[in-house]
């Protein structure tokens, strides 16, 4: 299966330009043979507001047809990208849609949010669902969700064969010749689940905010298969079957092997 | 706080010339000036073994006299480390000390075994422990613990500023320029829980068994402070106040973000 992340710049505050650079970029993608097409998180709408008015202007719902004309983009192609939600109620998630040429498959909102996040977004509050898609089972989580094991780790007990992260990962110094933290704990978390995790940053810098460029697709063994370290796609061919594989030694069940009950006993031992 | 990891390379089924070696490990760190000593797995016993026989003839109590000599070669130093151990009721666990010069302060017996090690040990019931020592709150994992990022999280949640880690790493192949796999997965399990790490792995061959040599000592920020890849020490001067500041943005900290509920509610989703 070819996922493809198209690690693009998207235009704080442009609804009509980053809808039609997610179209372009969709649409390449599936002209050139994806299965699957990863965008950054926020991507239709940027990520540094400067007010909550913008934040509000940037929203849109789920019906909204934007996702028609990445459905039409796409092909034969599944589409997992960010996007600024607006409830009916009025609340405003950080939210992400998984998308074909049917429509909407399904939205997931942001459960962890990140620092000034907090202002604009109301955090959500289901789990991440997996969606059985033509491109698998898939997963979707967005950019500090990984921070905790618990969601890859959820979603690969639910049976999801990728997690697809839309990310905007801020620039943070690291040490020479590392990876960006981010992306070390995708491939433990790949690693420790046996599930792929395909993780599309963004390009560019927005409103003085640079970006870590650290687009990494990474396969149910852990390792790195492809990355993007400037704007472009990152691309790999995985076999999902890996994902569906557990064991990892005669004895061994990457998953099975879990001891739920004495985790329980650890976790209630937390200080109050 | 001095960590001082010992990647030496015990006999298998030799158990007096094992004794001498930790001891004089112990010794040379403290005497260097170490505050803590970690050693491999097993370090007592060897792991390769032949027979159920064999095991039970390396298995010792948690009273054994060779706790004292640890205790007595630390002096102001605190030891965890592997050890074959033999239950009152005869069950076999592999199991790990921490010893200081007052005595055995705890032990904890492996949760998760590798492979062949279910032929011979009987899997830990407990949960591990944090233990206040000199050397700071300690927690414990084995080896092959390390693959449940469910362990070092629960230990985080429960005080522990640094985790050891006594470990049996079998070599496995990797990719080109790669850190062995299970020191990816300790640096975001430090990452993730802003928990320092000590991985004492071993060096040498046993039995045709091939060790990773991959000792690693990892601060709470993630990053490798120190490793080993041959015979002889990793060592890092490691300040544990950064493991109790949890506060990661001006409005997020790495364990107070964390929604146990949604967990719950995204585990209780798996396939029956």
């Amino acid at each position: 299966m070819i996922v493809d992340c198209r690690q693009i710049s998207p235009v704080v505050g442009d609804f009509p330009y980053n809808r039609d650079l997610t179209a372009q970029a969709i649409a390449e993608a599936a002209a050139s043979g994806a299965d699957l097409v990863v965008l950054p998180e926020l991507a239709l709408s940027g990520y540094v507001f400067e007010s909550q008015g913008e934040a509000v202007s940037m929203a849109i719902p789920r019906s909204h047809p934007v996702f028609d004309t990445w459905g039409l983009a796409a092909g034969r192609a599944v589409v997992v990208g960010g996007f600024c939600e607006r409830d009916p109620s009025g609340l405003i998630y950080n939210s992400a849609a998984v998308v074909d040429s049917s429509g909407v498959l399904g939205v997931y909102r942001k459960v962890h949010l990140w620092d000034s996040e907090s202002v604009f977004f109301a955090p959500g509050e289901d789990p991440p669902c997996v969606i059985s898609t033509r491109a698998g089972e898939l997963g979707t989580l967005i950019c500090y969700d990984l921070e905790f094991p618990e969601m890859v780790r959820g979603l690969a007990l639910a049976g999801a064969e990728l997690v697809a992260v839309p990310t905007n990962w801020p620039l943070l110094p690291r040490p020479d010749g590392e990876r960006p933290p981010e992306v070390i704990n995708a491939m433990a978390a790949a690693r420790v689940n046996r599930v792929a995790i395909a993780c599309c940053d963004r390009a560019g810098a927005e409103r003085g905010q640079e970006w870590t460029c650290g687009t990494t697709i990474i396969g149910a063994d852990g390792w790195v298969a492809a990355t993007a370290s400037e704007l472009g796609a990152a691309r790999a061919d995985l076999d999902l079957s890996e994902s569906r594989d557990k064991a990892i030694s005669q004895r061994n069940d990457a998953l099975g092997d879990r001891k739920p009950a004495i985790y329980d006993a650890l976790f209630r031992r937390q200080p109050a």
